[in-house]
């Protein structure tokens, strides 16, 4: 502080005692307390300025989920699945605004509760300038909670009922989520590294969410797609699998690069300001920076092991593929993208890509059908990034980043105390959303309410429950005619 | 301000007068001014930082525009309307800079006009300092003027002459829209809350263009598809409505989700400078970070709405409709969404997504057509957002976000001052893009330069004015042949 | 500097002798010392606030290309096409991670080379607080060097070999870009303006890379192009051209404004730090906003002329003509874009249209085939943005925004040293690049490595070597079969 403080204000006042028209110790107080009060208001405007744009390209991510699941799917099943990306979004905000925040950032000034928040209902005393809490704030954590929606759709696209995804969404994002969220990154949380009594003296690192968001997805995806059981075709009479192959890698690619620009946002973002911890180590623009780049390695390992790995084992260079595992290698930094060197965040991805193929087959071994590999994905390779923490996290960059004093990575000589952490962090988050979404999942099977019929799954989502196609193509210029379709009547229908 | 005023100069002089080798004073006040200077110049960095970036995703709202027009046309006219949202940004930048910036903010120092700016042809004389303008704010601008043009080009899609497009939109967005504009937004604009004698005592509140941008976009949009009358094919022999599907619910929702990202610049980049005015409360991150979450839950509120009255109403969950209502939602927060609390933001949505249905099925009854809904969604919306602000504005954000003394909203006690000015703003906007737009399309219908012959719209535009179509395909997989078509000669033509 | 120097303290320290308590020199030195400190984080949080995000819109261009790439090539190769965008991110991070980066910008403290860097391998050492380098200089210039293989990878598309693309997109990006961009953006290059003995006494201005990033890659895509010779099909048997049109207007249009959002990281976001240099008039928010305007002049101007242009050649209003024309005049502006006024952006877009058109026009002449136009719109208009540099750079703006003391444009009265500087810059980016990529593609075309057989060119490279089409479409619908195919064996192909 620039301020002067009680001892500096007597020793000006005992100097210049004698000063005529102004006072001078006085004067000069109250310039060092304005500067105090400028930088105040620069380092606000620097940090929310900082995390509003990072929101705004974490909830492009919205938009990628929504491109990567269309073109992942068969045409006509399209409008649902994109439905369910724009519900996530739009649902999400009121759930999260009523109550989700509140159980996951909620910190009664009186009171902790590790388990869950509960203050801030309807954005009720916000802002919270003491717990240093803003609108801004809660854009970046709406912007996370409704991609681990969009995560769960993946899992069981194609075969579901329209009330079931309304019901386990809203449940998904205004509880589940909040409460994992609430465990590992809200200070009170009884996984965070700054609580009063932190797990084995460590607490968790998940710095971005490969559990928090990422597992918490894909196992809510794994339930969700294990009790409806596979597509059909999917496996034939003899338990062969067969592909059913999205209709357009176009669409997957657009989907993956968007995702691939909203992560510079979920990742380095998360450091949540960028100013202001300026004089100690913590937050601040190199970790955010470094974070970034942790982030682009990771990824880029995971595609280019993924395009060589299935160049060997298909004998095809599959750019799908390729996109799936650029997606497994963030998934998998994001727990430790700011407290590790480069040269790990390669190691992550190299990993997180063979992860992702090992876990891919082991579905099909099990039947397990899964048309965006999303539990899979999010589910195995967040779980891999947890571990990865617990492994390479560098002493120095947990100092600068992380609150509390958590150990470091036992690969780097901090011992086996974080690991230890971690791994129960993946047991803990299985466990919970397991216990959760699992009989919500299983209620709805036996109500009938989980899955659509087979002649529904036949002829498509889209044109039994969503009034047509997602495409619609008159030959008109060829037979002259009018070029436009009755309501409900589709003529003929082409893919994008 | 840190320097030092005369007084304090005389006192630290009468002080420090025998000091010997430096000034002492001197010392001190040069210090407190570099002080100054510097602050002065951070201020300056991140405010316009803040702007550009906000104009940049203002801008990526372009783009939203062009996939959803391109998603809700029928594919053979997939072309042209593209071409107008890329000649949108690109006519624009020229007639903005040459002339619709000075008509809009361009203030003389030595006098005022209500009607229209004089100054700044041609970017001449800026930087300006005085006036806190500088390039920043014109590439703000501009990305707003050149929405309002990408707006009408929906409403009369698929049936008008590339030739009138060029007239129109040179006109709408080089005079049009700059003149209203300047009218609100200018500080010396008479409908402006800022204004020497402003309307009621109040002056109107369109913090970001509910009125100013989405109306006069809606309403020139109006006349020109009323004018030119509904494409052949939208109603039958006996009047009853015949949908003519869009090609693609993949564009539209990729266009809208863009709008959606692009809105968190249109909307909460409005403030302008998120760190000037930071010792009053006028605007300021916490403003921002409101607006932010005020237009998510208005956009996310009218589409939740939106899903489950049509449901009722069609027995569909629609994505499409959906996305409209989202649409629909933002609109109308647009005016308000940095003056209302969270909660108002509901039911600003809720009542937009029954504003649209309303003027949807009014359309419809009227045989009146018009592709993307664009003057029901904007025009409808939008006037329903500035009569919002008249019932719902709150005093604290009122006087913290909006230049001048204005009152607050009637329902909040405020009196009905404010709601009289926003009902004249409308009915003001209605006046004058009808008294130019209207004369405008209706000379062209009769000089035969508006619509296209009934056998060109039945072909398709892009194939008689456009060279051909915006997909191509040729089943050279199966046939063998080379892949490839002669010009101006397509073969089998497919849809995305 | 706020902080007191030895004179400073001295005084202060005579005049405060009889200070008691607490020493009143050194509390107010402290307290100068401390905002100093302050001040630098400020600016160290805003400058790397700025440029993260930048880079973040750099790296969107890379999606806008994979969008601009698919949609011009036919639905056949859409897959291969894509992939090579991806991994033109993947492959570049790892190699600009290990050495591209040191090659460029490695300036080791002990000695300059104006060839070539040789530091920072591996990103060793970074942050680099003497020599102003942090992650976020990493991620923007990373952005910045897979842009050249993506270009590259456009003139080539439809008809190379996999195993070629890999071996040479690692080798530009490895290699060629880096050194390029040594000489003419590194302090120590011997193109740079601030080269201790610059060339003609003026050195290169290339502000955002015309010449170091677009000509670069449309120069090796020349070479490719050439030595490959047409794609089956384009010229007929008299040499006749035919068009091989691209599957998608829309994937265009998508591309082209998602590299027009980009540009605007690329462009303004060139100046690197938007506070840093406040008091000289170096960098600074208003360079940033004028380049973002003169960018947005430049492309709006070359879209609208070609607009017309082609009008009158073609008969036709053509969308994709327009993008390609609005790509051309970013490419022009990009070396000048910061050191032109508005109206001079004007004239640059206006000539880039017909140096792109005269180019194209030229190629066919020489049966010279590139899908994308690569080679012409960013050799073409790269080289004519260099010429624009040396006859219309503003004295004023040169002086603000580059370093070292380079003359200005001959057009305003600088004489002619600087044009020649850009000339020879032209000419020595053909020679080098031509000199390491055109025998590279020699050699893999002497060893039937770079193009693939007729056959599978006929076939499309999707099928033949990804695995399947980009686009999956079964009629289930009409035929009630079950919607899905045995891997490798698509059933009906459409397109998007």
């Amino acid at each position: 502080m620039a301020s002067c403080n009680e001892t500096e204000l007597a020793a000006l006042q005992a100097v210049f005692a004698n000063s005529l028209s102004v006072n001078i110790s006085s004067l000069l107080c109250s310039k060092f307390e304005y500067i105090d009060t400028k930088f105040s208001a620069t380092t606000l405007a620097v940090d929310n300025s900082f995390l509003l744009f990072s929101a705004y390209l974490v909830f492009a991510m919205q938009l990628g989920f929504a491109m990567l699941c269309a073109g992942s799917v068969r045409a006509k099943n399209t409008m649902n699945i994109m439905l369910t990306n724009v519900l996530d979004a739009a649902i999400g905000s009121l759930s999260y605004y009523m109550f989700g925040f509140a159980f996951a950032f909620g910190r009664e000034e009186d009171g902790n509760n590790g388990f869950i928040g509960r203050y801030f209902f309807g954005l009720k005393k916000v802002p919270d300038a003491a717990q240093g809490i803003d609108y801004s704030f809660f854009m970046f954590q709406w912007a996370f909670a409704i991609a681990a929606a969009g995560i769960t759709s993946g899992s069981i696209a194609e075969r579901t009922q329209f009330y079931s995804y309304l019901i386990y969404s809203s449940f998904l994002t205004g509880f589940v989520y909040p409460v994992v969220s609430h465990w590992v990154w809200s200070g009170d949380g009884w996984l965070n590294t700054a609580y009063k009594d932190p797990l084995f003296g460590s607490g968790v690192i998940d710095f971005a969410g490969s559990g928090v968001v990422h597992m918490v997805g894909g196992i809510a995806g794994l339930w969700g797609a294990y009790i409806e059981g596979p597509r059909i075709g999917r496996f034939d009479a003899n338990g062969r699998p067969a592909q059913l192959k999205g209709h357009s890698a176009t669409l997957v690619v657009l989907g993956t690069f968007l995702l691939w620009f909203g992560w510079y946002g979920f990742n380095p973002g998360s450091y949540v300001k960028i100013l202001t911890p300026y004089d100690s180590f913590k937050g601040s623009w190199t970790g955010v920076g470094r974070a970034a780049v942790t982030t682009t390695l990771a990824g880029s390992t995971a595609g280019v092991t993924t395009l060589f790995g299935k160049r060997i084992l298909t004998g095809h260079w599959n750019v799908t593929d390729v996109c799936n595992g650029v997606l497994g290698g963030f998934a998998a930094i994001t727990a430790g993208c700011a407290v590790v060197e480069p040269w790990a965040a390669i190691i992550c991805g190299f990993v997180a890509a063979w992860v992702l193929m090992g876990f891919n087959k082991l579905a099909e071994k099990l039947k397990y059908d899964d048309p965006l590999e999303a539990a899979q994905l999010h589910g195995g390779c967040g779980a891999w990034g947890l571990i990865f923490v617990g492994l390479f996290a560098n002493e120095n960059y947990v100092k600068q980043s992380i609150a509390g004093s958590p150990p470091y990575g036992l690969f780097l000589g901090g011992g086996g105390k974080l690991l230890a952490a971690q791994i129960i962090d993946i047991l803990v988050i299985t466990g919970f959303v397991s216990a959760t979404m699992g009989p919500l999942f299983y209620l709805l099977h036996k109500m009938n309410l989980l899955r659509i019929s087979a002649e529904d799954e036949l002829h498509g989502l889209d044109l039994t429950r969503h009034g047509g196609f997602a495409y619609y193509h008159s030959d008109d210029v060829k037979d002259g005619s009018l070029g436009h379709e009755m309501q409900g009547k589709p003529a003929t229908v082409h893919t994008v």
